[in-house]
């Protein structure tokens, strides 16, 4: 039983939306669909689905009241409008849109609608950053003056549409955005592109009021994969693993490592903007989120071009 | 025998100056001095050296050749000009003067007087640099993108009359622009004042041309010693322990710690000077780099005040 | 097609031998067995093969050419001989019998019916044990004076019918013996029971000729999981990481980690004995491997219930 | 003022008791000997003290009130005697003589003339090992079943006249033993001897009632620096870094490293030795302590000769 839901775009990520509702006891996966015939045939078996090489099959279904949006970027605003015009509340993956502009349209669209937006943000519901971000804010290492993330591997090899910025470090901006609980002031970054059509490393400066900052860097160069964040406080240091999910906090008297029993933050995230949309509550990342994000993205990749500090306004 | 030394100022740091020279070969200690006369008596007991409670006793005696000046920031260029004055070459501590406009009155005395100046950069003749270095230069990580250091604990103690962008981040980024070759085309950063008199955290955003950058971080606040170096290439990554005085190197085959026998970084800068001294040649480090370093430095407090970026002109 | 294959027991270990052999081009899955029918069902629809709540529907089916046997221990033997017995290659899981007189029997029995025997010791085929027997045997470390294995984690909660040194040490005990080259002549070990009705941990010390040994350390009673192996030579000291399949190779000039592609150990392992299969060649585990391991286990437990070092005869 | 003390044998480690002693303020360094008259004169002008060539001077000084032993462990036995019936206390370096029936010699001795003796078992003072007893006695990793340790590098270089035994793996011993409150029941061991004319390499088990045991692990051999103890009980496990002095606390919660300030563990040995002598007290480090490490020790040698478990009586 549950909320009837829809996956569009069965790619390496989307397929992973349809293993995860099918686990999902409050949901039930009604359909996928994937232009490419072959791969929808693939999974719609593999999850004894329906399946479509249409998306409209999917977001013109009256039964279907949930939709996740997982193909390429520069397709998201205009499946996504669809959905929720089509009466669906619409999870889209990251970036939510390939612009501002676009991102605008979509909240736009959710409210006018009456349908429940999220956005992809996998990486806020992993325990590690959950559990940081409730150390920092019960202020266990006192006042934050820095985060620093490090996000870089090697090239990923399938073929995107975006650069490391609005495809890794939209991730990190995104947690550091909700972890100083205010948008930066301005923006200040440098982009660089060595072996890949887009951009391939980008060190991302956001300058926050007060005298606090972060520094975001990524790339898809390095052969070791590194997925860390480092928030730097007035009275100690928390640092985050992505990968093993672990965290340490020190402070003046010890550094410590808490238990963290593992989960799967896809599982997290779907099962919470499920919950919320049953509930009829606004979800924990908002389109609202999503568009700061971007909004972040987009002056990293003006300053980066204009070699200047990029305000963002209020 | 060997050349005839002088130590200007016996606070923690000038001792380590009177005790190396004790040890090195071709120098001789022939007096210390500290306004101080207990510090000089104590210090010129220790080494069985004449001693002194005005400088000037070192710094108009003919027989002294050389002087280090480990005096604090604010008497470095007037003592070093006397000495420099007096015919003797000069190792000045960092920073070697309050601002720019006096690091430039050193480096012409040095020039009009025919003495050697080098600045006190004791990280530069660390082992683990002397190596990263080397391996950067003969590609081992490709082009490098990014250098990103941290240099940050809990407050010295000890009362000073520079902030950590002068007293700690100088070292990084002298050791930053040395690996560069060339001098940032701007900077940008954020600089706060939580517990002292002075800045007590900065962070640096150094900006070079071809879309490189580094990230220099520094406070006086956070509990556990950290001084490391992480240089990011397109091929590979080397990071630096100061302390333990260790490397390590990844590329697409491995991750390698080369063995490097430790060695004391003073001991190593000033024999380095004295063998340069005596053989007439310039120093390692030389007065422009100590003027390149305080650039960045002052470009690094105006950008935190005025919240821009600031060009460093040619 | 490929070589028709049937598992035996489909528990939480023989579900994963079913998968693998279905992902092996040289390999056919044509049945699986498990006393529970829910379970015969389940793993049977998930891989759409025939499935038996009896064994000897494997066991006697002449088109089976290949048994897994992913049971309890203690019915091992019997299993193997029936399989034997039906003409069929054979894969025991570890530990091979209940008893060092019933791998006998099954060794013999594998003669008699010109059938090939192996052993699950799956840690065998993890990438990081072959780098490390690979820079053993070509003696990057010099002589091995000691190896020293930990595998301790919590209490695995499923239900067996043998303690750790069967279970865990096992592993540590078969990698040591190949490291090694020959057999122990003698074991002294310390085993107890604090949590569990068989053994809950064990250290067992090997002791090898020419002043060599090993110390084999297991329990399932702390909280975090560590599985690692450390071999000491006159000339350095190689660490592997069983679970993240890295080692570091330490010696006079550096300490290496070499890059080492994850590869899913029991898919090697049932790769290599289908190739030896197809092959007619002995497979790397052999049966006598599993005796030998077999007979330091036992050594082990009587060491510990007598309080004395127990002897291996030639 | 403060107590009266001589060092006689003012090696690598007797100048580190002639320098510490004139530092603490409880203690007046009166007078130094080394057979050496070199070595003597050296370090009696660099603390500004009487020096001897020979040790009688010192032993026999009526004025002297404590000496320190830091000769070649075969003369430890008469020097102590002398000093004993010369009406002084004495501190003895380990090992505190070359055989127990010696050991036995100088506890009676202390005895007979009413004078405290201690051993040097400096590693008792390093604030790790103190906090990780302390852990393991309140019972933070529940009962404890093995200790294991490892102390491991290159030749120290300089020729000593005892094994590795009782040079490094006495200190384990001692610790082992204070840490599991009683004696082992018996010994098991291996040990060889491959570049030096003592054995450079052992693996000493310790065989405790109820089922515990530790394993000491120490060679001369191997590159890399490691000083570790890592304590595994029924509920955690922790683990000490002798060199760092920091230790791990591993439970079901968390992995916790608690601020351990430096201290220099020779200082707080020879500091508590002084008190105690000036209280009237007992010592911390008794004769005993040192012969039960040396029972040990010699035990270990003997099952390396015989390969047999070696029991010690009670």
């Amino acid at each position: 039983m549950g909320i009837k839901i829809g996956v569009v775009g069965c790619g390496s990520w989307g397929r992973n939306h349809a293993r995860v509702y099918r686990e999902l006891p409050d949901a039930e996966l009604v359909g996928i669909a994937d232009l490419n015939p072959a791969v929808a045939r693939e999974i719609g078996e593999k999850y004894r689905v329906p399946y479509y090489a249409e998306p409209d099959k999917i977001l013109s279904d009256p039964e279907v009241q949930l939709v996740s949006i997982c193909t390429p970027t520069n397709t998201h605003a205009e499946l996504g409008l669809r959905a929720l015009e089509g009466g669906k509340h619409v999870l889209v993956e990251k970036p939510m849109a390939n612009s501002v502009a676009e991102a605008e349209d979509l909240i736009r669209a959710a409210e006018r609608h009456h349908q429940w937006l999220t956005v992809g943000f996998v990486e806020r519901f992993n325990p590690a950053v959950r559990e940081a971000y409730s150390n920092v804010t019960e202020g266990d290492i006192g006042d934050v003056i820095l985060a620093h993330s490090r996000r870089v591997s090697r090239s990923p090899g399938r073929i995107g549409d975006v650069g490391v910025v609005k495809d890794l470090a939209i991730h990190d901006i995104d947690i550091i955005n909700h972890l100083m609980g205010v948008m930066p002031e301005a923006v200040s970054a440098v982009t660089g592109k060595i072996r890949h059509s887009y951009e391939d490393y980008a060190n991302i400066n956001m300058l926050y009021a007060d005298d606090r900052n972060a520094f975001v860097e990524v790339n898809w160069l390095t052969p070791r994969r590194v997925r860390t964040l480092t928030v730097t406080g007035t009275g100690g240091i928390i640092n985050v693993e992505y990968t093993t999910q672990q965290i340490t906090i020190e402070n003046d008297e010890m550094i410590m490592q808490p238990f963290l029993p593992y989960k799967e933050p896809l599982m997290e995230e779907l099962a919470s903007f499920v919950a919320h949309v049953l509930d009829d509550e606004e979800p924990e990342i908002t389109g609202g989120d999503g568009l700061n994000a971007l909004r972040v993205c987009e002056a990293a990749l003006k300053s980066s071009a204009t070699k200047k500090r990029v305000k963002l306004g209020v």
